[in-house]
């Protein structure tokens, strides 16, 4: 008989959920509109429910645990704190403690960005690893950082957000009120922004409505395809990146940086400049000793993935 | 009957060894000059026979462990690395292995930023943290990173190199062959170099002479009168400095940020703006959760109990 966990991750727009083998097969799949849910007890319910569901279908009689992987969720005190910009339940949601008493299994919250750091290490380029960092490129920039086999959370219990490192001393704004984070260079909206000032560098300026239509993913095909502007865009976006990982290596010496999320399906439109400058950054000391490498987990199913790895690591 | 260890400081003008109490009180105290030694087994010759005076003359018959603090050291191995710049002595010194045949206790080398986190840690301002990080100004700039109690090594045992993390791109040259990296703009060099630059912006420019023989302490002092142009050059300092170290609390949201070394003397004149930019530039979500403060402990004797605490830490 196998083991299962359940790996449930929840977005602005979906809540997803997940029954895992603890091979990392992604057994079953329920989908619930977190925009629907307005009431904590209903949004509660309906995850229990959608729980139940997965473990009738698969005939799946007990569970190890429950992870959670949430935006601006506090891993200490697990809950989703009030407030948080993308969800309509504006009070905080205490996940672990609600959980806990309709299943009777462990349940652990943490960040998304954290979930997918566990993802690869549970399941993905990171196991064995003893110190790692992975980086979720999407909207904005997550990480999650390995030390010593562990999770670092901090005193906060919400360490580990490299996208607001500042690289750029009074560089482009940020949507965290200060300016010149890494975010703004290396997000998707941040590669948007290059590809549109490279266009302006090379003669060929964008309409307002162009502007307001471009895409990350339009950029990371047009960069894949050779196209010079997006390579251009891309080249900035390594730069920074580049520079702004390196950086994240005089810290905790980590063995791999894992990147995942949106903008690296550019592929080698991205890798290849990118572990240029990183290399160039990286200080003598750890030349040649930490690997820059894709995500081994299957960009559908990290997120979930990432969720159920939670509860592995903490029992 | 109280608990002793030994904790040896090796730079590259003195190595400096301490018997010292559980309490933290440096009990006695042996100097050896680095520059005399050429040859590994007299270097350890010589430090032996220290330890075993320092032993005698306090009546100390039993040790707890030896601790030893030095530059480009590697944890995992014990050792000093060959070709360490300030030593006479090139080749690998096996420290832990050589000492640990002599007295059989436990022997723990690490660099000396680390020691200095230890310090801190052990017997200074961190006691009781989980989470803090130790910075040293000095020639260069070092840190000790300490999360959930334990000292951040990585995966090749010098994680921890802060001072080497590039705020400006394209910046200042930087000793180990980049540029921008916050050494240059906040060690004692940096500080004279932001010095020189005030004084050129407000139209006292210095001669070549006074350039050479300008130091960070005459900046201090000059600081702490309330001279503009040190005072500027110490802004300068503290603006960069507290960017880098608001990018240093989304690493690992420590309790608190503790600054020792030559540079902090200048007191309010450097905590002053540097309290401002730390805060300026702290993400919101570590708002007044992080404390920058000044070491607590002595500077005579930092180095030393850093090294004798190492040894506690790890048994």
């Amino acid at each position: 008989m196998s083991n299962y966990s359940i790996g449930i991750d929840i977005g602005g727009t979906n809540t997803d959920l997940g029954l895992v083998r603890e091979d990392g097969t992604v057994v079953g799949r329920e989908r619930l509109a977190t925009q629907e849910f307005t009431i904590v007890d209903k949004y509660l319910d309906a995850m229990v429910a959608a729980i139940r569901q997965l473990m009738t279908d698969y005939h799946v009689e007990h569970i190890q645990g429950i992870g959670i992987g949430a935006p601006n969720s506090n891993f200490y005190e697990g809950c989703i704190e009030a407030g948080t910009a993308n969800l309509p339940i504006k009070e905080r949601i205490p996940l672990k403690e609600m959980m806990e008493k309709r299943f009777n299994v462990p349940v652990v919250v943490d960040n998304d960005a954290n979930a997918s750091a566990y993802g690869e290490l549970v399941y993905g380029g990171a196991r064995g690893m003893r110190h790692s960092i992975t980086i979720t490129l999407g909207t904005g920039i997550g990480s999650g950082i390995v030390v010593d086999g562990k999770l670092v959370h901090g005193h906060t219990g919400n360490a580990g957000e490299l996208g607001h490192s500042i690289i750029v001393p009074n560089g482009r704004p940020c949507s965290c009120g200060r300016s010149g984070c890494i975010e703004t260079y290396a997000s998707a909206r941040g590669i948007c922004q290059n590809y549109v000032e490279a266009a302006e560098e090379m003669g060929a300026p964008l309409s307002d409505e162009q502007r307001k239509s471009l895409t990350c993913q339009q950029v990371g095909m047009a960069a894949a395809q050779g196209d010079p502007i997006a390579c251009k865009a891309y080249d900035t976006t390594a730069y920074y990146l580049g520079m702004a990982l390196a950086n994240a290596v005089n810290f905790s010496a980590p063995q791999a940086i894992f990147l995942m999320g949106g903008p690296t399906r550019a592929g080698e439109a991205l890798m290849r400049p990118l572990r240029r400058y990183f290399n160039e950054n990286l200080l003598f000391l750890y030349k040649d000793k930490v690997s820059l490498e894709l995500s081994k987990l299957n960009d559908n199913n990290a997120a979930i993935l990432g969720a159920a790895a939670l509860c592995y690591l903490q029992s």
